[in-house]
């Protein structure tokens, strides 16, 4: 096997002492080691999404789309009106899981390459009653997002019009400012993503508010281990997971929550998403036959770059022979769109052969 | 952080070779050698549930509880009429998530320490129209199972009568006969059961039948996370899993069912917990003070083994400063049962210590 770095949208390359924690002997899931391991990385989660102390987090074993689906049918009724914004296939996905919970969903759907318009998003909030509103922060299909100016507003105008926000953050969080604000009841992330952990462990974190709901909810029309009731009350009485959590993947967790958290600092984790970002599209802004993805940077994903090719599966191709692996695109966009992961132990020289080897590959098919 | 031996219910004991597998760099799950992995994982699976090879295997990111939910859930339609055979805790899971699916959920209940007779459950198969029969094949909170036999003929008689059996078999599988047998559509497990790997990975087995109804159904009220469908429809096509899956742990499961398959032997490593099975509760028989809660060793589980004591908690306490985790009863046998784990890398001596820690225990309470 020849491992390749990985610039895809996830999983991510996972720094050495994260991945060495995988290899640490599994404890009981009923001992006090384990308590204290889930208080630490529910403690850092709170920190790294700003949640309030009395917020809750629900650490589940399963991947990204766990955490999504447990947030939807734990919070949505069958009937309730859910507003979607879709800019991509994952807002596609999030409205596929509501409408299979039975909801009234209507969704909105931005331009290629574009976020909708929180303009347009605000008047539908003002003028029809829903229950929730379901924003995909950052979308990878795509490579656009919301930024937290944007998410904050949205969660301003639902909350004076009486809905709840719920925020698919798995993407963008710990590369982005998914954080809480009015309005936002909570927000599904996982550890393969800009946290840097292996996959295996996903987690909602719940506003106060949204606790409270979930708290009194009567709940017993959904699988037992999507139930976010259940988490939530075993954590408050005895800070253990309902049922079995992925206790190495737990380990790595805690570490990498570490680095962001306690060393590097939340906003300055952020920040080299930023970094890498803006250096990667201004690096290929001058080579002809590229275009970004993204209409413009303030759309612009800050973990992840797209842009448009005319042969995207040969390009990917030639990036697996200098060592690298990236994503294309999805669906229909298969072999017109590269998406490069800017998550993960990366550096700029590795964003700097990405673009050599891009410039060749264009050269070539010239 | 201490690390005491697990003999628990699971986790169990991982060997060293398997957990340090978990810290082999992560790849990207729609690569070629991911691909490769999960094949090898299916076809050893496969194998250990004695499944056709026109038989299909859901390997899923989750607890063994995400495998019983996305089980069920994927089968059972809401309004289907369901019996549930309960021998204890876990009976009583299968029956809430079949609840919660909106199925017409009858059940049978064993007596404390025994598991409900096979010739009532054929008499309520040969006289009620069910559509699915859930069996719990060992259950942990009383340490009682059925044997290969008794699930065969609750299969046949199940299939004469127009019935699917759906297994829970997290926790006797790969320790007892769970294996396919005409009338039984699926089998649900997990890794960190007596395949001896870490927690975070779970599967669904089901049959060549089962497969196709599942790969007929109109699955769209399910959430998409446990909808088996689209976990057969993306291996049928690509050998892929339609979520991100936990990769760190499928490499655990890879060499754990090596371990089992390829070296061992199915049948050897069932029998190595046959024998830990009467080996200790030999050993405790001339112990005043102490009762097996199976009331025979024919129903008595080779995976766990469960005495009632006095003083629970007093005699998990005195084990775990001996260096070993050991659980005690659930819910109201709290106090009066203690359960050992027979299962992952323990051995004879393990037992031994345990034993003699139980004499001297309970000498000093007298």
């Amino acid at each position: 096997m020849i491992f390749l770095k990985l610039l895809t949208p996830g999983p991510v390359e996972v720094p050495e002492r994260v991945l060495k924690r995988c290899c640490q002997k599994v404890i009981s899931h009923r001992s006090q080691d384990f308590r204290e391991l889930l208080t630490s990385v529910v403690e850092k989660l709170k920190k790294l999404v700003k949640l309030d102390e009395d917020g809750a987090i629900a650490v589940l074993s399963g991947s990204g789309t766990t955490a999504v689906d447990a947030m939807i049918w734990s919070f949505v009724k069958p009937g309730d009106r859910v507003l979607v914004v879709v800019n991509g296939e994952f807002g596609e996905r999030a409205a596929d899981s509501a409408i299979r919970r039975g909801a009234q969903v209507e969704a909105i759907r931005a331009k290629e390459g574009d976020v909708v318009d929180v303009d347009t998003i605000v008047d539908r909030l003002e003028n029809k009653n829903y229950d929730f509103v379901i924003v995909v922060q950052n979308e990878t299909s795509m490579a656009v997002r919301y930024t937290f100016e944007e998410l904050r507003k949205i969660g301003k105008v639902a909350q004076e019009n009486g809905s709840l926000v719920l925020v698919d953050g798995v993407s963008g969080l710990a590369g982005d400012k998914v954080w809480f604000t009015d309005g936002v009841a909570a927000i599904a992330g996982c550890t393969h993503k800009a946290i840097a952990a292996p996959p295996g462990a996903a987690f909602v974190a719940i506003s106060p508010e949204g606790a409270e709901i979930i708290r009194k909810r009567y709940s017993e029309d959904i699988p037992p281990a999507l139930d976010l009731k259940r988490y939530i009350d075993k954590y408050d009485s005895v800070r253990e997971t309902p049922f079995t959590p992925p206790i190495t993947i737990l380990y790595a967790l805690e570490e990498a929550l570490k680095i962001i958290v306690d060393e590097i600092g939340v906003e300055n984790y952020i920040d080299i998403h930023v970094q890498r970002k803006h250096y990667f599209y201004n690096k290929i802004r001058h080579i002809d036959g590229l275009k970004p993805v993204p209409k413009n940077m303030k759309v612009a994903s800050n973990t992840l770059a797209a842009l448009w090719v005319e042969n995207a599966t040969l390009i990917q191709q030639e990036l697996r022979k200098a060592g690298y692996i990236i994503a294309t695109g999805i669906k229909e966009y298969k072999n017109k769109m590269i998406r490069i992961g800017l998550m993960g132990d990366i550096n700029f020289k590795d964003l700097d052969i990405v673009v050599q080897v891009l410039e060749q590959s264009l050269t070539k098919q010239k």
